[in-house]
């Protein structure tokens, strides 16, 4: 009975200082510009508003990713879109998530330990390297990189928007948004209308 | 930019057994009948897969209500009506919700403690009574009462239809669904085809 549009959840995973929250940020924007319904839930805000207390051993970072994939789930099969940010290490819950949301899709944020550190955007390698953050992913805690990623980004060789646009070309070859990342909704365009649209472009020798 | 209808958070305070969840769930089926997006909160979903590990102190059952909270806010922003049917006997904690939520309905279940003894739905008055539960919320730990509720039930004197309507009805005067739990969307009807409705049950003699 819903008029609710079909979206997905986009599960961004990768090392810290990878470019995990500045995608995702982008993501969200132009997701809302196309009419969306967004929520993105970065580490920082989940760790504040669902997981306060909980630590950094695997088991408590296991608890903190299902939380996160539970909310997740709960706004994707309402036609939300919900973005996570948050590293998630650990391949077999990043599995167990999509197996339990079904509209899944993960973006791995490559970038070598060595080009995150140069960045270390949060001053946290730093503190690792020195001895001071004993559980810290990819320095001293382990990172398990996903097998079969919808999208891989390589941030240390792409331009951001080259990335963004990536992850929007999936989400419309996996039908949750139309090109450019507008709503497939009654609003969007029909495939009659995308067909002019790319013919008049090409014809101006845009595309 | 987006096309979400407004919704609310649906907020069911009371005692254990004072009749929250069954009518969480009649609510949850009206609306989702009418064609809206709704997600059920209920106490126990939510202590294993938002909370687990937290007890029943003070301090861990407003952690609890927080992140019920939080998961309400995101789902209502984005045109979701979020039913909480967690036991929430803090005052202080509830108006903390209803001021980062805005949209939020606060329905008090209302019903004498003899009665709530009576139901023991889950057998738990019982193991509080042999003192075998410490901190149980109507024996050995305190409820407060809402000063300002939306809505009281007093569901020891209510048909659960009444007491369904009585929600239905402020949720209708706050203009979050038409009349009988349907949409206010685009599909509901204008206030001109109401009036022609109206005046059609009147002239069939049913209103």
């Amino acid at each position: 009975m819903s008029t609710s549009r079909k979206a997905c959840t986009i599960w961004f995973t990768g090392l810290p200082s990878s470019g995990k929250s500045t995608l995702a940020e982008m993501l969200d924007k132009k997701l809302k510009k196309g009419g969306h319904n967004v929520e993105i839930l970065d580490g920082d805000v989940v760790r504040t508003n669902l997981s306060k207390g909980l630590g950094f051993s695997k088991e408590d970072r296991d608890i903190n990713i299902r939380r996160i994939g539970f909310v997740c789930h709960l706004l994707t099969r309402n036609g939300v879109f919900a973005i996570s940010a948050a590293i998630s290490p650990y391949r077999n819950i990043r599995d167990e998530l999509r197996e339990q949301i079904g509209d899944f899709v993960e973006v791995f944020v490559n970038c070598p330990v060595e080009e995150c550190i140069r960045r270390d955007v949060k001053g946290l390698y730093k503190k690792a390297l020195a001895g001071e953050i004993p559980e810290f992913t990819g320095v001293s805690d382990p990172y398990e990189e996903p097998l079969n990623p919808e999208v891989v980004i390589e941030s240390d060789k792409e331009e951001p928007e080259d990335s963004l646009n990536k992850i929007l070309n999936k989400l419309a070859e996996l039908g949750y948004v139309s090109k450019n990342g507008f709503t497939t909704g009654d609003d969007a365009y029909t495939q009659e209308e995308e067909e002019k649209v790319k013919k008049r472009l090409s014809d101006l020798g845009y595309i």
